[in-house]
């Protein structure tokens, strides 16, 4: 490899986030531009929200507008009417204040999966365990669930979710279940299974929407618990863009059914792909697929060489994650997979 | 007043903050469209910010986008090259979080000023009194002051706050500065004269920008407590489009040179206005105008009968602001004070 040097350090800085394409420049600087991001599970068809009105930027966000998007979201997430929903400025923000709303000695995260909810319990001072599945999450006071999960894609049924709740609610424990990627999983998601008093769903715009930068999340869940993010969150917490941007996005039911079927196939596709390079996909969701190979580190530094940006793991160096190409960008991923 | 059984609930509810037009209208739904919203202190002449790159709204925001706003930021506010600084999405989350980054048990608050100030440091738990003046403060360990400050335009000089400052760090105490509405007085800044270890300095950008739906805000200060807002924030805490729209406008510093001598003519003529139809100007910076009169309320409903919105205060009901109106706005604003 003519950028060994680089690669271990671009390989330390992405295992934490996808997504940071300047690392990778400066450590591949003659990789070939522009490079193809598929460090993250952002879908590469961007929502088209047309142009935003000028008072988006200039007003103060309006209560009005807050609303409208909350509606718009209910709405898209088929959230039940008992259940309270706040806004926020993307999840990360509402995942670094769940320890501030729900006190917890010891909290399980059901994992491997994304990084950021260990660290956040553990900066509240949390005592922070990895359960290896749900129904291993001890004596937990708050247990954290991605589902499905990230990188690997597992998903727990519904049923299975509400049983878990009903043993953590007899212990006056609560379940936390970060929903990132439930959008293009079709009836995955648990509020159209409804949702009991001591779950909290959290819900992300902007993978399904293409549109990462926004930042847009959502939390849903008892109007005790979600009064409390929201006077944490205060006021004018979302941006004007995002509140236009979202309510449009999440209203338009005709376009996510279609990016559905476009991702499904797009996941088939690279899997395909995947397989003929030798590597083995072991999960995913149509956002991203998680391949497993002995030579992963061999495989990131060539895809790298040649510009295309893929998800490496601290904690499993024989792990690789891909999100799903855009339209123009699969000859050049499928040339160095089958290089 | 036809409309006097809504006035009391708008008035409460602008008493809070400013900018909730939808109020305004369910309370004078007969008011002539569209309304003139001068119940802010938000620039009228909102930055041409041009067109954003797509990758704004789709990618996740970039280290290397945030430190070309951060460096924008740092050229803009002329701050020392040892003082640090933090971007939010907006000032109001960073005043929000400074009561956990500074525990206090006694908060002296300088006022009456902003009351999210007051309100946060009660929500974090301190004891926070307000204080007539800045040397009024008491044994606080936190000492707020919005300078200029909101609504009255009151300004402490740099040597006096360095002085404050100093005393304050004999005790270990600390001195918030919130210069939210300095940009519009040159040579105001507290960092123009360098910042004391134990002075945090808040700047904001919509008002002076006219982009307050933008949501962007920083703060400045030694490493350690800027580190620990940073560490607060979590990653991708400002979004796309605000990075890109902070670092173009705080790039440009013709444009807000151009823009202070404007607002400075701009707060002449309201002024003029004001005075002509016997209200009293008190205060304020070239962003807004405190007027006092007896008769405030009855000129607040008959400014909002006519769909001019500005603001009252629940602790003073002498007092009305008003932003500076917009170009067109002027001919209205004037037939209402003058009818």
């Amino acid at each position: 490899m003519t950028c060994a040097d680089g690669s271990a350090d671009v390989a330390a800085e992405m295992s934490r986030h996808g997504g940071n394409l300047a690392a990778a420049r400066r450590a591949f600087p003659r990789a070939p531009e522009p490079w193809i991001d598929l460090s993250t599970g952002i879908s590469p068809y961007a929502y088209p929200f047309g142009d935003l009105p000028s008072a988006c930027f200039t007003r103060l966000p309006e209560a009005d507008a807050e609303a409208a998007l909350l509606g718009a979201a209910r709405a898209a997430y088929a959230a039940p009417a008992d259940v309270a929903i706040v806004a926020a400025p993307g999840t990360q923000i509402l995942i670094q204040l769940l320890p501030r709303i729900l006190p917890a000695r010891r909290v399980a995260v059901v994992g491997p999966t994304y990084g950021e909810h260990a660290a956040a319990w553990i900066a509240g001072g949390s005592a922070v365990t990895e359960a290896p599945a749900l129904d291993a999450a001890g004596d937990a006071d708050v247990v954290v669930l991605v589902n499905p999960n990230n990188p690997d894609g597992r998903l727990v049924a519904s049923a299975d979710l509400l049983d878990e709740a009903a043993r953590l609610a007899r212990r006056g424990a609560t379940l936390v279940v970060d929903e990132a990627f439930v959008d293009v999983i079709p009836g995955a998601s648990l509020l159209s299974a409804g949702l009991p008093d001591n779950v909290l769903v959290l819900r992300s715009f902007g993978k399904t929407y293409g549109l990462a930068g926004v930042r847009l999340g959502f939390a849903l869940g008892s109007a005790d618990r979600i009064g409390r993010l929201r006077a944490l969150l205060g006021p004018w917490a979302v941006p004007g863009p995002a509140l236009e941007i979202g309510r449009r996005a999440l209203s338009d039911t005709d376009w996510s059914k279609r990016l559905v079927g476009r991702l499904v196939a797009d996941a088939e596709k690279l899997d395909a792909l995947l397989v003929a390079a030798g590597l083995r996909v072991v999960g995913g969701t149509p956002l991203f697929r998680l391949a497993e190979a002995p030579e992963a580190a061999a495989w990131f530094d060539r895809l790298a060489a040649a510009g295309v940006l893929v998800r490496p793991f601290s904690y499993r160096s024989d792990w690789l994650r891909f999100g799903i190409p855009g339209e123009g960008d699969w000859a050049r991923v499928n040339a160095v997979l089958s290089g």
